[in-house]
């Protein structure tokens, strides 16, 4: 019950998961793992991700002693949420980023219209298109690739005439018109979740992976009787590679300074 | 002297280069060879880039026979340019998109403060300043990282409101005031010189590696008496790696359409 929360990515953007993590379930500790060694996850092959994503998971599991694993990212959940769930049934709770998602919106009967922004790689993994229309298979799905805002949040532009512009260029684009839902599917976006909202002047409902992630968790620590009783040790913040780049991006996504340490479990 | 003309990048954006070459030599044979299968070379180590740079050089060489080689990257010649130079001194000339510029700025003595915008690589690798401050000690330097604009100009956004934007919210850097000239220190950032010259009024000298370099590789070949008689092959464009993604945004920097092939040099 005690144990730790393990949360992974392929690098930093998965922080805004553990602080929603964090503010949803403050007295569980959080070991957070950033694979920046191999980074972008979005370029490479479906098979080296799951290998990738089962190393960390196994070293969340077996080295940190982690009672559950949350894949705070999209490329990696895609890749490898349903080969971890299965390796791990009975043993640990598996919960993704985007499966959290499509419950809600499935659940959601107001929903009939849905957009979807994200990277590249997810949408043309199709992921979400194809989990939205195994559970409901009359809505209408409108994907939109928009390459230029991981970037542009990573370098600080946002809540500013460069972010503006660029959303503004992005959600004006016609296929999403005529959308009543948009799912953020990268956690780097809840970063400017405001800017869209604005944008939307509130009539578009906004899904990100943080909150309902955040939430979903908590309902499987409870059904499992895994929630703690009070916390006992510090959270943990792991990368395998370190650069002062990443220290200053991890404060933007984790909302306060926090400690990084680097932690090569490729090669330690 | 009818050897075809090597030039090579990490990808793509030294097709800006091959275009002004074509321009200057139109009766030279080209082959441009973009590994994309490694790009981007600017998170790898100098060795790396300087292990490909030289398979790459020997392919041009030895099994394309080219008569001179052009490095159209910026990260490939601060990391290889002199270990090829000297290696293939006496063979065949090795051109670099560095040193021209160097030679135009120091020769030019109305310059005495020079900026330059640059990926992080570039500028983080410190070859412009070096170079600069050994040939012209007295000259101010300025550089800027501007990282979004590769992602920018490859996505698609210039002489746009996007474009616009940052290309101010960069040029407006107070790094940058006082500058007399600019280095634009990418292959990329032709597509954006004239919203830069519109930025500066034409009150700033900019330096592309463009016309500088393949004004540098005319006179080498003028020199060595390597210049071609005419035409007799066509051009070639050669991808270590293709997606329909680098044939779209070849076009661009080429400015027609252009038949990439793809050439695993690595393992064909």
């Amino acid at each position: 019950m005690n144990a730790p929360i393990g949360i992974f990515d392929s690098g930093i953007g998965g922080l805004t998961v553990a602080n929603a993590i964090s503010g949803v379930l403050p007295q569980e500790q959080l070991i957070y793992f950033g694979d920046t060694a191999h980074l972008p996850y979005g370029d490479k092959s479906k098979e080296l991700i799951r290998h990738y994503s089962e190393k960390i998971t196994d070293y969340l599991i077996h080295d940190k002693g982690c009672k559950a694993v949350v894949i705070a990212c999209n490329t990696a959940s895609s890749a490898a949420y349903e080969f971890l769930r299965d390796k791990y049934r009975g043993v640990v709770p598996i919960i993704s980023v985007i499966d959290p998602i499509i419950e809600a919106i499935v659940e959601d009967d107001t929903i009939h219209h849905v957009g979807l922004i994200a990277t590249k790689a997810t949408i043309s993994s199709g992921v979400y298109q194809e989990k939205l229309q195994r559970r409901k298979p009359d809505i209408r799905y409108a994907p939109l690739a928009t390459p230029l805002l991981v970037p542009m949040i990573e370098e600080g532009f946002h809540n500013n005439n460069i972010s503006h512009a660029l959303i503004h260029n992005y959600l004006q684009n016609e296929a999403l018109s005529h959308i009543d839902a948009l799912i953020l599917g990268c956690t780097h976006y809840i970063i400017v979740r405001k800017e869209i909202d604005e944008f939307y002047g509130g009539q578009v409902k906004l899904f990100d992976s943080t909150h309902i992630v955040a939430n979903k968790l908590k309902k499987i620590l409870e059904k499992e009787g895994l929630l703690s009783e009070g916390r006992v040790k510090n959270d943990e913040f792991l990368l395998s590679d370190y650069t002062e780049a990443f220290a200053k991006t991890a404060r933007m996504f984790y909302g306060h300074e926090i400690k990084l340490v680097r932690k090569d479990i490729w090669n330690d």
